[in-house]
């Protein structure tokens, strides 16, 4: 079963060593277990739905409840603090496109406004049903039941799928036809096709198989106006690109139903390697030198000083360990390094070439290689992360991440100030926070910054709420100041709304309204989100 | 000297063999060189201009008249025959930002068109000043002076150009730095960034480098609402990229002013090679094949039967093609075969990687390798090929291009329906039209097909004009109806007007023109062009 107020099957839990317990109390202070509500309280707390009956639609209390908020970090305050300030008044499984069809003219008679759902791990607040002010009733439409292979078109190595599906079962699909589609955001579990297109997504194999805006080659969106096909076409220069439009468009221009994907034979092997790098200016160094190459790897993810540090301190006290950090001392690398993990999938030759061409550029820029065992660790525990959150929470300490990309020369400086902004941002009631970095997405003329904070739970939701936005507000001002953008991976939701315009203009802005009014003419399309 | 009624440069001419000449008589007929108008006549046929006069605007006649058309064949038809439609009342030659948008204020105050003019290169009628019946003038804004360096940032490997850069100038401003673009349309040699960004453009090594969409980082439009700034970013997922927007405007949202563009270092080495496929299933199967490996390869042409005949007619018939035709004999690669060009460009161990990774391709597709000569000569003439039209047309014979992409399963038939609607296109009046194909820019999911058809002049340019638009129609009636772009690399203008709307819907074709009533509300940008 799923959790209702966290991350994940709530069958699976992720235990953390003494070791780390201790290293976060040195950091933090200790944590003191929160007093979340019970799912009895929750449910109670639901009122009641404003919306008239339809056999497509449950108004459900627990439904409501579950559909009210997705995975960031406000919206568990919200969700374990009781403090959610407006539920779904229904939600729609529609299990067909005429359904979503039906779903959205139901909307319209009524009047609600319509907030489209796919795996519900949005961290940005893509999934809340605003404030109990708004006089409209709030619909959620989860995409769950439509969910299937339309065709997997081999000869063109095209696969079409109903965009609620999710991760697993859509590479499950395509498994067992020799494919991959190579997409793996840490959401992966839950996460559908839909949600990433709606959130222009990035996954941890995105330098290998590119992120979703190259993956999506066509589909089709349901909009309040009417329906909107997107043909797949290898490549058109007949005008703007559509597909372009509705890639980030975050539910607000219509519900997207189906979406044909770039797919790939399954690789011959999987191979992913570590190093280890004196500082940080030789690890980014690398990894720009990695992503100038041509060498075909899928995964780049180099940990700053700090994660390094943390990601050894988690590993435990292993004797293998020892002899790492040993080996790594007597090679000059200490205090201050940095961990790279990289990985090629492919042909046996093609991955053999590209990890050799990789250890090769490595080692100009003074890495240590230290072989597959990091690693493999990494593979294993790929999708495990999340749950951490879970334990953490528990132990009283507060997990979140935020993320960026800048250019190359840009990123030491961008790290320091977001770093800075975070740790220093609590200094009013001497609170501390715990801040660490990596760089996992590439280009040739910048990088990603993902940046993970941690800080303690204070004894009620309101204060912790409080000293959630303080850090996020300080952080995103930093980002807007040295010229990133408010999103590389997670989107604009409700959370970053504030600092979309830094971004698009005050004319950009416009023009995304407008396009909004041409498909949504009522605004009841995921109204106060993105824009 | 450019010409003002042909392709390129006056003092280049490229000559055609006798046998090339005996090889057209015999597919077509004798060619009747046409009586075309003198560049006296056509200046006097310059209408007076309806705009008051302004120190950025020429309303001189023949400059009036050079830029009255662009290089579609409609164009040289009404240029050589005396019959443009139109000619734009004045000519801006802005040399900065602030005064194109001083000339853009200039055109709301005198209600003018406004038509956005590059390298004058566009083959689809981008350029035309419609009809006289337009109420408005038109003023054609000549970016030519907009043509500067701004900045070239080495550590992110950007470029920021004035958009009004040829494509030589760009590059040689690049190389003295040590970077190149690599971005070669056929036109290279007058069109410009500005335009290539408009137009969605394509280049000749766009399977190493990528499409205009990869390399345009961001840059500046200048609207007649407002400036429209579109800021650097490695990747982003705050909201839809507008970028994508801008490409492929074709000057209906305001003027390119400025460009950012990702270059790449110099490569060390640059190697084309060609093999012969002894038939189109193999060739095709060869490229796709391509396509889909991880190989660094910059190019790839793959010349269909019919072209590959012309190809080596048009090289006479010295010693050493007479050794090449009777070695692919001997190999069983006889009528019917296909001319495979590829290349790779970068690193010496890049380079021969990609070579000897795509001869390993090409011979499991029972591909002949014949060495580097037809690529040496290749690269030597690819800039040339367009002067072969004015050779042609004073021949009486007129050369025209068409081009689409579609999903690789589709390729043999599309290819096979547009050739014969060209190939029997004018059956009525008793003409033949010869016609080939090459596939130049292939995709893991399909590929693109570049057809080229000639046909007789005729005596009057009204029946040229009927001839040119039958086949025109024909042929676009055939690439819709087989799911194809009506354009992969040229655009739209006015010629693809009319078939845009099966690409984009009903509703996508609302969606564009809500964005172009937002940064044009008066409807004075490019009207009649795209949409």
């Amino acid at each position: 079963m799923r959790r209702w107020n966290g991350w994940g099957d709530d069958s699976v839990h992720y235990p953390v060593t003494p070791e780390t317990m201790a290293f976060l109390e040195k950091k933090l202070g200790p944590g003191k277990p929160p007093k979340d509500i019970s799912l009895s309280e929750a449910v109670a707390g639901v009122p009641v739905s404003r919306l008239p009956e339809h056999p497509l639609i449950s108004t459900d209390a627990l439904e409501r409840l579950r559909h009210s908020a997705g995975q960031s970090l406000a919206d568990w305050i919200n969700l374990r603090g009781g403090t959610v300030p407006a539920f779904p008044d229904g939600v729609a499984f529609p299990a067909t496109e005429r359904e979503v069809r039906a779903v959205l003219r139901y909307a319209q008679d009524t009047e609600a406004r319509v907030i489209p759902y796919g795996g519900g791990t949005s961290v940005v607040g893509h999934l809340s049903a605003g404030s109990d002010n708004d006089r409209r009733p709030a619909l959620t439409v989860d995409m769950g039941r439509i969910n299937s292979l339309l065709e997997l078109d081999e000869a063109n190595h095209l696969a079409t799928f109903e965009a609620g599906v999710r991760g697993p079962a859509l590479e499950k699909a395509l498994r067992v036809m020799g494919f991959t589609l190579g997409h793996y955001p840490q959401s992966h579990e839950y996460s559908t096709l839909g949600g990433w297109v709606a959130t222009r997504s990035a996954g941890q194999f995105s330098l290998g198989y590119g992120r979703i805006e190259r993956l999506f080659a066509g589909g089709m969106v349901e909009t309040p106006v009417d329906s909107l096909p997107l043909p797949v076409l290898p490549a058109s220069a007949a005008g703007p690109d559509l597909r372009e439009i509705v890639l980030g468009s975050e539910g607000r221009l219509g519900i997207i139903t189906r979406a044909a994907v770039r797919v790939k034979p399954l690789p011959e092997v999987e191979s992913f390697h570590a190093a280890f790098f004196p500082g940080l200016e030789q690890g980014v160094a690398a990894v720009r030198d990695l992503a100038r190459s041509s060498l075909p790897l899928a995964m780049l993810r180099l940990s700053l000083p700090e994660e390094t540090d943390n990601i050894l301190t988690q590993a435990g006290n292993s004797p293998a360990l020892k002899l790492l950090k040993g080996w790594l001392n007597i090679q000059g690398v200490k205090e201050g390094r940095c961990m790279l993990l990289y990985g090629a999938v492919g042909g046996r030759k093609q991955v053999r070439r590209a990890l050799s061409g990789a250890r090769e550029i490595i080692g100009q820029r003074r890495g240590v290689s230290v072989g597959a065992g990091p690693g493999r660790k990494w593979q294993k525990q790929r999708f495990l992360v999340p749950y951490l959150r879970n334990t953490l929470w528990e132990a009283g300490y507060a997990v979140d991440t935020l993320e960026t990309a800048v250019t190359w020369s840009r990123v030491p400086a961008t790290v320091q100030a977001v770093e800075s902004a975070l740790r220093n941002g609590l200094r009013d009631i001497d609170e501390k926070v715990y801040v660490f970095t990596h760089l996992s997405h590439v280009y040739t003329h910048g990088s990603s910054i993902y940046t993970t904070y941690l800080f303690r739970v204070a004894d009620h939701p309101a204060e912790t709420m409080r000293r959630w936005k303080q850090l996020k507000t300080r952080a995103s001002e930093t980002i807007v100041s040295y010229g990133g953008t408010i999103s590389h991976q997670h989107g604009v939701g409700v959370d970053h709304r504030a600092y979309l315009e830094a971004e698009k203009d005050d004319l950009g802005m416009e023009m995304l309204r407008s396009i909004c009014r041409t498909m949504d003419p009522a605004g009841m399309m995921n109204p106060g989100k993105l824009l």
